[in-house]
């Protein structure tokens, strides 16, 4: 019964989600770099997404994120893998693995801070339950948090490993349902409606031509600008404003795909620049925020067998100095999917109050006045 | 029924665990420092070691080992806390927090590595129930694991979060079983059945007379050697070596209490060197290990109030010119938990095989063979 | 005589310099905190700054710039100091030190790339040559770097171990003269001519009063923003622009002090929000840039005396939670900072060719475009 | 003149260096691995060694130790590196560039604390003055350090950057002297005469058959043992030991090249390992150590240009599988390299006093009461 309202949920989500406008929509342009085909994660090839959402009466109000780096046994085909920590106030798991072994072995999921242990353990059921992995005794669930429990009942733990496998299974190709759903549903962002946002870059030729998506699931305070419009403080809410007791605090998760032929190190460096594109929303990483970039290389040609025969690997892969185009990328696509959620997200009433939407007449009115509005 | 069973178990481990000899019962001396009065972490003052113990038919072989810094409420009352990670493929959680605020809010628990997010809602559960931490909305739980999958059947997560908090809950100062017990019910260790041991080392009066309390999960491998002697080459039961095909592999979780005034960064320091106490066993931090050190300062004038009317906080701490003698401490008791692990496992018939414990009468010969039995 | 000249050119310099108008002084706006008297790293109250410059013909265009946290014996009366890297490809000296020990023991001198072993031992000979140090056998100098290889014959090493001393002799508090001065002389920025700048916040009372003071040596690329507005796209000079090959590369040395009563892991976390700064100004921290921020705290109490008496040390500082505000200050100043670095620059002719100094008119017209001009 | 009694003192060097006995000549054995052709880090295929003394009167006594990778431009055709900070103490420059690109680009030099900054510009000289590199503006030199202020003047900083380039030059294959030579001339040890050592292991052909060899220079303390033999103890000296005040302090500098193709992130955890390696003599890495150890790989298919005609770079490289059987040759290696440079060292009358070489005859009565001589 249950499960039966959560499927209306998403049916109702998925609908009325892919009406809502987004930056681009809205004539916001940030960059210089041009997007791909549906600006969003999934626009590296191969990569799927899937959310489950739970929204039942005023007190829950959370969900589940998965995002694949590709559609086939993850463990037995790991990916090349980093993660960077902006802000270590969180509960991401599976740090230490990635970052030892330079691999992911599982999808990445999203979820609220509470039930990051449910989640995990959905990751190993599901890894356990895939042909081919009758044998496996350690999985290294990477699955990451912010905290909703403003407008959830966090502490009643309302997420199963039910719908955590549901987003795991649902994941598709294709554009992204953003706003109030899967992980974002709960969130909180500069004092408005956060939630779950997306976009992405396509380089020049001459830079390789790579495609970088990234999606966050936004959580986290600061002094709001929207391509570099003080948006915060027209609008009068923003952190250690004189009237309101802000506290800034929150967190974000930050997924990164490419198809850039990349390994570890260097996954690790482009990661890093997604905060950047998180700074230049106005976010601050403050002292309770968990900010995590998980950076993946989807590239066919880095795959990790589980197993070989060889005690070789042959990686093909990007010298240093190409990084720089894939960095700027990372910088715009974060802050327009952080836009983005902003932007798709709707008012929430809550369990402990009701949250905002942005005001989008406003900010569009703000935007204009500081000319970053395109015909 | 099935809690009486483990209830049973625990009591018939407590009665037999206690009965089991130690290196120095041996005349084994390792290290030139004093051992605190039960040489165990315990003889920290305040600190708390619990555990709950899984044994049924041949293919359950697992536990969970809980240590308390303090028997108040920790997340109100936070210690000092560092966690350092000698070789990272493992799953332990909460270790970015950890270093980000450089504070432990919960129990430090030990487990097998697919229970982990069993234990960490358990640990949630726990902290949530306390009286004062009504409103708590972020549990930052710290569980690690070794793999006891080849001793237990590790895929059934047969630990339950009962079992956790059990572990919890009747944590206790004194004596500290050993060997097969709690999340070292199903270890392997050097080839040998492994399991929990415990150390502790006080330091000089010139050097401040701090005391400092190890606590292992030992379940790795290399070449082993006790108090310097060649045990493993004697045995021949060694990695690399020409008849056998020993992977090394596995892992150890070393958790490091002392009294001393210590914060954050020196903590991390101290805690870096408990691999060089696992070194000394012969162990080398192997690819497939997860080998990660959690030390923590029991010190009451640097307890972190979770909330406080003052934005400062004042610590009396140590300069770092006096934290060598702590990291000779730190040595040696890690050195010689380990070895106690060893000392006390007992051979066990498991999921996919049995495990001898280390041959006691052997090993003592090979010991004075290198004449390191003291009289 | 050489020197005579370059004492001519730095007089010169300071009389030149301080006529230079800066961000507010034209009306830009950056942040919403208020700035410190001087708008200068040395609002920080007692940290002093001084630079050498040396221009000479068109091929030499080089410096030094020092910053002192304190006036006294900084060997016998160190700081607490934290280092942290945006990106690691450059050159900074006494990194792992001032990790490991959380202190810094010197003044903090900037200059080019190929000059940093000259410095370094002008730093070793002034401290060896104070009173009091007379023992010393071990010295950490903090030597940071940019590469003014293009306007400047960086081979030449034309910075002498004489100029770096006079940095550190002739450093003063009030005013810091800006752009083409010290560390600065031959640096660039976005692809015009970059330099020395600084900047303060204040905070608000309820948030403690202190004060962050940030100076940066300007020397990276990315695609330039002021206070939001897309210069560098306007000027249509930025990284990846279709007509143009701007590499992007570069660094930036960002120093940050405070006189909060903070110690090295919140040092570390308010070093990171520095880059944040870097991103708002259009940086990419990109893969050739040494991107390096050095972070102080000025606070009387907690000078870490090198020889003491007592084995303990009596910190008080500010809780994890009260860091927030700290973090947008630095954010501010160090945006701003870059800022003014870029605003106060002149054009110059070196060894490879000419840079421009970013056109002023034309910029504030792109700024009041996107009404970013202050009345 | 200066420089020929220089010279002198080299060739005498070189003449009694190779009559010296080293732990395997005395049956001391250490590890369950073979050792290469000369037991030294030369074993490894291309490497080079040269060092460069300096020992007048009591009071001068330090010198320079140089390692090459390659014979071959290392600027033009770098080579994967890894740094790991066992502690940082100590001033290696260099380290962040290493890190951040994966790989080192000069020689490897090793000189007194007081003199990096001068053997830096040596390396900047030598690297410049190559063919091939007159375009070069930006030089990474790696040079480390330990400080032998007991016996040498290290103030005065004698080592010139002739010295350094000498090292360079006549850097060969083949032996390696050891003991007092080069950077290691004026360390300290235990409370003994320490100085260069050096040794190798062989893989199993069933491992890669791969080399790994390590050079230290040891200058650090601790509490003494000889292929786990209580050595120090036996000898009463050791730290905390009731009747004297050894400090512990001191550092240690460890070299470790290898002709497995592994590329920096496992360079990283291949480094350290030698951290226990140097636990296994009795070294706790004490307050004041500056403990390092750089990795490289010299695998001719992994070397980096500088420049290429290609975005990408195909490395083949070693599965993380793999890495276990060179973990154990690393710390094998590292411990008996540390060994002989105790061996090799003699007595030294210097600056502040005389420092004993290690009492060869009564350690060897020790090792035989631990029955550790082989016949």
């Amino acid at each position: 019964m249950k499960y039966l309202f959560i499927l209306l949920l998403i049916c109702l989500n998925t609908f009325y989600g892919f009406s809502q406008k987004r930056a681009r929509d809205y004539g916001i342009k940030i960059g210089v770099l041009k997007t791909g085909e549906n600006n969003a994660i999934t626009d590296v090839k191969g990569v799927l997404v899937g959310q489950s959402t739970i929204q039942t009466g005023d007190s829950i109000q959370t969900g589940v994120t998965a995002i694949l780096p590709h559609n086939g046994n993850l463990f037995q085909e790991k990916v090349p893998a980093a993660i960077y920590i902006g802000n270590g106030f969180g509960k991401l798991s599976g740090i230490s693995q990635v970052k030892e072994l330079g691999n992911l072995e599982t999808p990445i999921l999203l979820t609220n801070t509470l039930s990051v242990p449910t989640v995990c353990d959905a990751v190993i059921d599901y890894t356990l339950s895939l042909k081919g992995n009758e044998e496996v005794r350690s999985v290294n669930p990477v699955v990451g948090e912010t905290n909703d429990g403003f407008l959830n009942d966090i502490a009643g733990r309302h997420v199963s490993k039910a719908m955590a496998k549901q987003a795991i299974l649902t994941a598709k190709s294709g554009k992204v349902e953003e706003g109030n759903v899967g992980a974002g549903t709960g969130t909180v962002c500069f004092g408005f409606k956060g939630g779950i946002g997306t976009a992405s870059r396509i380089l020049p030729k001459k830079s390789g031509g790579y495609t970088v998506g990234v999606l966050v699931q936004s959580n986290f305070g600061g002094v709001l600008e929207i391509a570099g419009a003080p948006v915060g403080v027209e609008l009068n809410q923003f952190f250690l404003n004189d009237q309101l007791n802000d506290p800034a605090d929150g967190s974000c998760m930050m997924v990164v795909m490419t198809d850039a032929p990349v390994t570890s190190r260097n996954l690790e460096r482009l990661a890093k620049r997604a905060m950047i594109g998180l700074g230049k929303t106005g976010g601050i990483a403050s002292n309770g925020s968990g900010d995590y970039v998980i950076a993946v290389s989807t590239a066919q040609s880095l795959r990790i067998p589980h197993n070989s025969n060889s005690p070789k690997q042959l990686n093909e892969e990007l010298r240093n100095d190409e990084m720089s185009a894939l960095f700027l990328a990372v910088i715009e696509a974060t802050e327009e999917a952080i836009v983005n959620s902003l932007l798709t997200a709707r008012t929430v009433k809550g369990k402990h109050g009701t949250i905002q939407a942005l005001p989008i007449e406003k900010t569009l009115e703000i935007l204009k006045k500081y000319n970053r509005i395109s015909k």
